[in-house]
């Protein structure tokens, strides 16, 4: 059985930047991924067809980025039963509050996984984990990179001590 | 020409209280309208028939109240060119800030008209005023109901008078 | 009969580059419009006249954009019965909190219609659909900009994966 | 010459619970006052005219008290040179903070003077400073005032103690 | 293979009745769980044990709820490469917020998937969801459960028309 | 009797920037000033010598300028029945939100005039209206700076004509 | 040489109630404490006297209560170099977050230790930290205590257990 | 018997320049610090030794800056009975209201002492008042940098005094 896929969805071009440690983190975990910009209110029909059929297309997990009345996540998870991850986007005058809020705060029913407002990287790591419960590489995988969040502490260190060494008596 | 009548849209049942004003103004102002419960979330598919047949079925504004992540009133301007107000509803632990940045914060290109948290008798009275555009007999009814608020202003302070001879010297 | 005016008001001229889109799509939609630096608490006869007499003068529909304490759209409200659509600007130190609740929070009986903050291009998008209910050929104006809407997210769709291509292996 | 009287506006007489307090205070310091019923927003002539007016009809100070997108405070002030004392009412879902904010973001140019959420109490101390400036006798009361809370710290003193000896070993 | 199963944290028996609807969820849904009380201050040591065992001992998602400073999903999260779902607790003086920023602001490289405030039965419904993934027979009860989600609407509604009828002309 | 002086606190002399339009204020209106830098928190005693001295000193009013947990106009109206203005300033990470709570949620018995974030042009205006209740020159002074407050609006309207101007069709 | 004094003040005794954990905590430590009734606003010369003369009078931390723009803490800590924690009120329409924000914003230089809304205990705990680094018996006490907290999970588990088991299949 | 360490630790080495101010006053006071990079979910295992073992390695204090979801310091002060001193930074979208409300909103039994966002010369000024409860030269140092900062008011007087000058009539 081939590895389902994860199917990403920006409100917008311009929230690339925001998402790249995110398809970043799928490349280094080898997960196959699709991406689209679909917006929730211009194209609300694509958006319901992404969801509705995501499941026949081979997808797991599904990855949405919005920002404002970040209402994306919730249209995606009121048409399929796949999990899908929420990523706020900081834009506007509220700073991602508005995402945030719009994004976690779903009625009884119909769950949306919230991550931190920018976090897409944390949303690639969620998946994994996700994807890793049937996937024993995967799951080895994940250990790894744990362990290489606990080395780079190391380094960071390293780098503290040096700049200790510059604060005069 | 008949006039056109108003779609209002509810989350849940129980919000009945709370669009009790709303329903009252609208029959006060002889403003024809129908309601129905329907969830974003949990029936998406019945939003986008509601929304996508409304201008055809004689719907001339629709007005949606929902809580939370409430993205109701978003999800239905998505599928018309009619005009949407959103009544923000005080749910939850969030008291409705939740529900006023989900419905206020649209993207450009669909806007909601978002009234105050809890605020259904004003998504009446702007229904009214935005039909009274092309209506003369309820630019009337608008015109003496301006006349009543202002009255009743009077009356509480006679109200007030009262209250105040209480207290003592 | 011809078509009814709309009275744009803006606090200062300072808050011109912010109600751009909002002009340009007026024009875009064809709908005549006049636009006026007025402030409910510096010129407050003034906001009370063009309120007071914006019916006679033929307009149908008011949009007033302000900032911090944002009085403008609720005091023109308070003297007409034309739909108010209100936009709250960030400026200050609370980046457009304030304008938000000064504006979306009115009491029952004098309702704004808010729009998101610095949402000047949602007003206009509004207005034409408030104005499109009587009528046709901005009714058609209004489903082609939908179309345009939804084709542009097309646009962006491209743009996306020519930015997914740079991400390396 | 005679004391200058203060003009004291409700939104409501629902509010006069909650300024009960600043009546008090005013005959505690004999300071003559009026009391009015008025609403920004439903008898905004009646606002204009009392402010408009004020001054000649022998005030001094204007208090007043409103909830939600509170309006009355800024609208009285911009209609008037005298100082306008602004008390947010603590209604509705957002508890006051959008009263207060609405009370204290005024634009430059145009004050109000702002007390607590619900600080009925503080704004008939403010006016008794205020008109204390001009008047020796209101300045002595403000003294003995200012020792009687001082006092009053004692006898909490004493209570605090009573209750203390009730904690067991 | 047997199902994995699920392991749900409470950090005090008091947040059990908010927990209920998750606990009576996972029944339905026949997912076999564990349920402890562990606080992430209290009792660091066993959630450090909870999480660095809970793949080896047979999980495969967890689901923690927390009040105030809500650590406790974070923490698991940092000795698991499991996914862990947080629940933040409506308790105390900032009626969850506080929980809210605290579960779903992690850091980057160490997600938690955040619902709602109170959002119990959310956490169960995307615990099924992620575990369907490897699980046909849960695949087809998230389906039946989502036409109930929907079928529902219809009850409600008509509930609303009889409260409708209720409303005097 | 001469006319009464302000005194005007600064926490530090950085918010002398900040402060600027309340001095050039004072100064077109002829109020007299003397201004001082003192912190509630580095400097307590003076803070309570300046407060306590005010009166004899010849101060009429004082007025406080503070930032984060800004404590100084509470502190200096401990110590004095003058009437105090509170101007938050808009410093670190919470914009002024804290100053502002800090300055307008005094306890009953001892208020603060809050005006708004950065509002230290209002300040003087407050401070120039309440000095005028007892002085006729300075309350014609207001009644002509209201005049001009009214006619800058129409510059900003010429301006405004002109910018729209540039919108092409 | 004796142990060192708490000195706690609580702005009012109406804070009883909510400080009994914090009284109950020092007695369980026993840790020898005297309380007064203080108010920064109300009774300035006695918070000064109570905090400049702490040390002398064998005092080693000082813990203050209050609400709303709390100064206490922050005005004890003007005038002394111990220790003082902050603990910030559930009160009035802010529910503790401008108590909260004035107990911890405070400027470079003069710090207060700010727990937990309410969180009285924790400033007994704290307390007791603090006093424990010259004081070997405290320290064993602290120990006991961290381990009864850890016990007391214990048996929250098991009351779990049972309330678990009341759920139906 | 030596003086006790105290026990810095960062989340990041990035977190350098808003903790220099805290690593130049302990320098300043002469308090010995030792100084980590950890994180609490990146690398738990070294937080949860640096904790446990911190009073056997002569560690008096612990000072813990973190940003976002800022479970450091309380992690730590869940293996520690010594003061645990919480840093909340100003990162990402939320400007370290996050960082604030996970570190002071702590649950009854295990307290973290916050000071303010970006605070970090408080965490060490708070740290010496703690030392020197018992040890009488840190005290005087103490007493002598009060001083320092009573007089750095009166230089900055004289800047405002300056800056006063430049103010045109």
């Amino acid at each position: 059985m081939p590895m389902k896929k994860v199917l990403v969805i920006l409100g917008s071009d311009s929230d690339f930047p925001m998402m790249e440690p995110c398809f970043k983190l799928l490349k280094k975990f080898s997960i196959p991924f699709e991406a689209h910009v679909c917006s929730a209110h211009r194209s609300p029909r694509k958006a319901a067809d992404l969801a509705v059929n995501a499941r026949e297309n081979g997808f797991g997990v599904i990855i949405a980025a919005a920002g404002l009345a970040a209402h994306l996540p919730g249209v995606l998870a009121s048409f399929t039963t796949l999990p899908v991850i929420g990523v706020p986007c900081k834009n506007g005058a509220l700073s991602g509050v508005d995402a945030l809020y719009s994004i976690v705060q779903m009625p009884s029913g119909v769950p949306v996984a919230a991550v931190a407002i920018d976090g897409s990287a944390n949303a690639a790591i969620l998946t994994a984990q996700i994807m890793a419960l049937s996937d024993e590489v995967l799951s080895e995988r994940l250990i790894l990179y744990k362990q290489e969040l606990e080395m780079s502490v190391d380094l960071r260190n390293e780098r503290l001590i040096e700049k200790l060494s510059t604060i005069g008596e």
